[in-house]
């Protein structure tokens, strides 16, 4: 049977396209960097947000209008499953992502839990079978299930540690078994709601410690995902411990784990933050450190994680200029962790979404390349730092230079001629580029 | 002469004070902890803030009105340096704090610079035989003068590195000669304005350096002052590098530098950053890292950094909570980084201030002290965690468990019972301690 | 048959009252302001959270451990009744408020929903026959179900209007029908998601006719309660159009409605549109148009409605400060609007949360009326303003000047001499007077 | 003498042009809307940002290069006025706006203040004789000097109201002198910093006093301009009265001034008060009060008015939108209240900066004309409201339908069907329109 039999598969027809459903700028085998955009952009969907959210919000019951929503337990979740390769087909998406109780429903014991699982892994391991779209990373849920109110790695139930480390164990055998390419942990109730009665150090032991047993039983059981760590500051705690990409890195450092993870970078989670998506970014990148990404986009006038689809191509461009210069994603990808608006109800809303998200990256693709190519801002760069290429500069980049010595030379110096930073010129170069896109 | 003849030195008079200047909670001998209030609490006065500042901002001229409005020039920073003390031995702290340029005005060059600032912090020095107050930190501005507007220690241009370079020199040996317990870095232009003209990579290089550079001068004089990090999210920068103490923790950890250096921690920098006062002191603390404070408040409603005077009683509560916990600041201190608001432009509320800063902290102190003494929380919190003390838990604390053993244990259990979290029960006992402190 | 067996009635024991579950602060019987605690803040629990919210939140399911959880459909909603007056007399509030579906469940024609409601009123009606407890006001839900996914008074769709104003036609009998003080309107959908698909001035059009509607309606039927508005400035909606006080008021002016309506006005909502509670309480009070308020807190660091309970003892000092100034709130009352944290999932902390909420206003009030009484800030503020007592600020006042007349005025001024305006002074003060209440 | 001398006048030079100094796409004598650009557009030149501003920011002194630095006093004021009309004509805008302390410095008195004014004023009148470049506004600084350190009109000093009032009345006579189309108020100081110490409903009656005696004094002097106020949150103050177009709104009915004003709406004062600047155009034109524009843009993750020149497509897109269906802006004009970064400090930065932003919005205009003509969005909208045209919702409009008859229809109905709201298409397509603008 056919869940989307309205849509069908989405085709490139370039910018002109009058189809509602179409793509006009994202062309799976047009290069880009000498990479095909479909190598490049690695896009995923999210199983949760597109198969299984219902629409509901604090203040309101689900809305979502979905061709299997008279359905429930395994039978839910097996036409979710059929649904879901036939979504990837039409969008010709190369990955997909998920959580484990995305997939399977829980069960009444954690063994009833683990068969209900194992039963739809089955399953989607047929289907991946004669598809062409693989998992680009799974993870257990951690945060949904009442248990885990007070956290899971971070609780300060003891039981609850042993069953999320049951849950992880589960997570990286499932991850095996699909074949998935990274394993993510977001560690959505892993911080405090009041310091009050918090034990912050123990609960940071704790988590390093869940870590530890996570890397070490990859690589017992043969496991070669690349570890990812989702960072997000709050919501749905008050105070989350991976607040952003720094202080998840000071985190990894203090517990010598920072060798086995990498960043899978969210958008709406780096403004939450106080950030911008491209600081995150640059920031995992010049530790080595730029992994994979969550693509959405938040409001900014929002205080919580909206999770929109991403359409600002400002935000997509500048994305892409960090990703490009990382040398691409290696095995991360460019999931939507996106969710249509509650009013997007209908299933063909679903297709616009992801048209218009990857029409997006593949615009700000485009954009970032050709600034590159044209070394427009490496160029700018370049010449602003200039002087720490010789003289002073380079002996103060060579460790030659001490205190001492750079009094003499600053005693010897007149009024210091500095250079604009030109932010309005390159702003409008940026603007440039963009329109100048489709030309 | 005197600066402030219509006020007295200013005493413990007790809560039913009714005299405009006097402290009502603050008395200086009252033991607490183990200690006096004044040994506990280490209060000093910004110089910036109250003796230099004029009450300009954005969109206005200054307001105050000094007693040494009328002067200009080195005789300007002289009837500063003599209020100043005048102010010390009326408020009897202990303390008091400077930027260089606080103190002494710029000169045409960097040795006639110097040359100002000699002459005045050997008046400092003499005032400093006869009083009791010392030099909690000083350090040098890096910000204010145009030269700056890239960036001191990340600046693109290396002669204004050196520059940099120059004044940190000139800063530690004034430290050294005025007896400075501690030497700050507030990089307030140590960021970037946008990541279109910036080498993130070689500013953070470069910041690493210059401070390894201090590091190895102070160890040269025979400097033995504790170093200091302020964070700070943003302002007068789009992106400060040293957001929050887990951004500036993750920063040393990467360049060898967290030994060498602890943090001084600003509320207002604080909730800039997202986070609570008690959140960055705590941060701090469990990572052996809390070295100074500087004594303030936002307000939670505006954008930027406000520097009220701390009055708010929950906040000195929760921040005095964590300095006891830490066993003191050590060599640091409470740093009034405060200013009068523009439209308190009279002298006498530079006292009404102080005065509600120190009545402030001295009555958090007390219920701090209250709660520990009590174990109201301390309890609570070893019963939260209480079951990793023994059994499955202490087998995780251990080392013990791995994620086989712990799937064991909970394939084992039945449905988990948590224990609530009793947020607001704890947040009521927090106002009864409040509001039981003076009964 | 007892749903909080563990639990007696909730007495005054005072201050040092060590007993998990009594009043410290809350004397129902004590006279502030010539009246009782009782009668001035009229306390009220909210039907929604205190007994029908589950715990739910945007990442997590229900966590809420009730006495009835085991029950469904009509036989929960009678439980909670059963449960709610229990709880009523164990707190000994004098009021409750809830929406149509917080106490019956929807049925699937709006026949049986208002047949379901007639049946759970029907009980209600009949145990307050021998309740202290009224009903502070009601309102109807028309922001849960999916019909009201684009809004109700505001939905692009005719048939959700009307399907709207039937609602309301039985929220205004159901509160007549139970002698409900006020009626409330709170327009969760009433705003926009994006204005790319909005004709804003129809949407308020119509949102006016609804409310005048309503008013001819209350007319008709002899219900003469106030009726309310509760603004809040988005969540759900990305912008709900009742923004804050300011923005309600400009709608009612414009619609001619200003005379029917009066404001309930929420702490959390407040904040989240970037006010203090009290600026809130000032605005609507001034313009005479404060009716009731909803007694909670936001938490200042996270961007959405947390609703937390009420404890933090300046906002109820400054909210008590507005209420007693206005009067008394009249028809009106302190709704808690308030949820238990996620965390605090035991029946006991719903105890512990209404105790926490209730002292802390009790105490607001005690301040708030001796700085009242006292004349603290009114005999600052009446010397503040004298200047407009006589001379020139008097003709100002008298409408006796004009542009011609003040310059006159003002080419004879040399410089004018302000006053300081004592903000440090006046939070130590009101430091000092919370700090006194209990000697 | 030129001030700008490597500066040629700037010519439109297309898309592809290479040039440093042209507009690629702003071309003044383009037809949009059945308009010129120039004439659709009315750009305006702030004078503070571009020629009086130094850059100094809260913690830094001014680092702009300007060619008159070295002048002071009339000296400088007079180099300003020749260096404003050789950029106004190098660029080609068509108008300007001021502040009097802007144009000429401040005397010692209010007498020699208006005698330094009445100079400039005359020389300015003078070369606007020659030059195409007329007054878009001019206003009173009723906000920098210390004696509006409380306020002006709502100062609680009459003095200062009567200063306030001389002001006014001097700048109405300037505005008629030099033939300004609009007079506006920013009442960067009427607000305030504390409830504690303020008489808000006193304030706010006496801002309305002041308002309607300029209101008076312009019509008897015959200066028929249009008054507009310009709304800000906060900043300087804790609170400014004028907190958004709603907030004013609702000041101006209660007050009956709303038949006098209309709004000059910035986008970054927009976004500090939590609207996108789109929503306040959209507030303003659907009550008839777009009166005029602030065009720049602020940092949505800065929480202070950053007044970067507006380069973001999007923000300029949807402002032509509401500006275009609002037919124009009557008088009112696209001011640049924008200043370049600190870090731009070289002359030519104004140049790159106002280009950028001409650019920014001559984009934003053909693509918002586009949407228009091919009724992209209208069509959908008007779609989405359909169910009012006729039946029911038509009686709901035309007032025929009543709280009873709308009970009776809603009773008869089954589940209601809604339509999707579209979000993400309704986002590609905006984003399909701009890639297309240069198509």
């Amino acid at each position: 049977m056919s869940y989307f039999s309205n849509v069908q598969q989405i085709q490139y027809e370039g910018p002109n396209s009058q189809k509602d459903f179409s793509f006009r700028y994202y062309n799976p085998k047009e290069q880009v960097n000498g990479q095909t955009m479909e190598e490049l952009l690695r896009f995923a969907v999210s199983y949760w947000h597109t198969f299984t959210a219902e629409g509901t919000d604090p203040f309101g019951q689900g809305t979502m209008l979905r061709p299997y929503n008279h359905l429930s337990g395994l039978d839910l979740a097996k036409a979710r499953v059929e649904a879901s390769f036939e979504f990837y087909e039409k969008l010709q998406v190369p990955f997909f992502c998920f959580h484990d109780v995305d997939i399977a429903p829980e069960g009444t014991s954690l063994a009833e839990t683990n068969k209900n699982l194992d039963a739809i892994v089955a399953m989607i391991k047929d289907y991946m079978k004669t598809s062409k779209t693989k998992l680009l990373w799974n993870t257990a849920n951690m945060f949904s299930h009442p248990r885990w109110v007070h956290g899971a790695g971070t609780s300060p139930n003891a039981d609850v540690f042993a069953y999320a480390a049951a849950k992880v164990k589960k997570g990286l055998e499932v991850g095996k078994e699909l074949g998935a390419q990274n394993y993510v942990f977001w560690g959505g109730r892993e911080g405090y709601e009041t310091l009050l009665n918090t034990d912050m150090k123990l609960e940071l032991d704790n988590l390093a410690r869940l870590f530890h047993m996570a890397v070490d039983y990859a690589k017992e059981i043969g496991f070669d995902a690349q570890f990812l760590i989702e960072p997000k500051p709050k919501e749905p705690t008050k105070h989350q411990y991976d607040y952003d990409v720094a202080t998840a890195l000071s985190f990894l450092q203090a517990y010598d784990l920072a060798d086995s993870f990498k960043f899978n970078i969210e958008a709406n989670h780096a403004t939450l933050a106080g950030h911008t998506f491209e600081h995150e970014l640059r920031v995992a990148r010049i530790h080595g450190m730029l992994g994979s990404v969550d693509a959405n986009q938040g409001d900014p006038l929002l205080g919580w994680d909206t999770d929109e689809f991403p359409t600002d191509l400002y935000s997509t461009t500048l994305a892409m200029y960090e990703i490009i210069k990382n040398g691409g994603l290696g095995r991360g990808g460019l999931n939507f962790d996106a969710k249509v608006r509650r009013g997007s109800f209908e299933a063909e809303d679903l297709f616009h979404a992801h048209i218009a998200g990857m029409d997006s990256f593949a615009i700000g693709a485009k954009v970032a390349q050709k600034l590159i190519d044209d070394k427009v801002l490496d160029e700018f760069v370049e010449d602003r730092y200039s002087s720490f290429k010789d003289g002073i500069g380079l002996e103060i980049v060579e460790g030659k230079a001490d205190l001492k010595s750079l009094e003499q030379y600053a005693l010897g110096l007149g009024e210091i001629a500095n250079q604009s930073g030109r932010q309005e010129r390159l702003r409008a170069i940026v603007n440039a580029y963009l329109l100048d896109v489709l030309r």
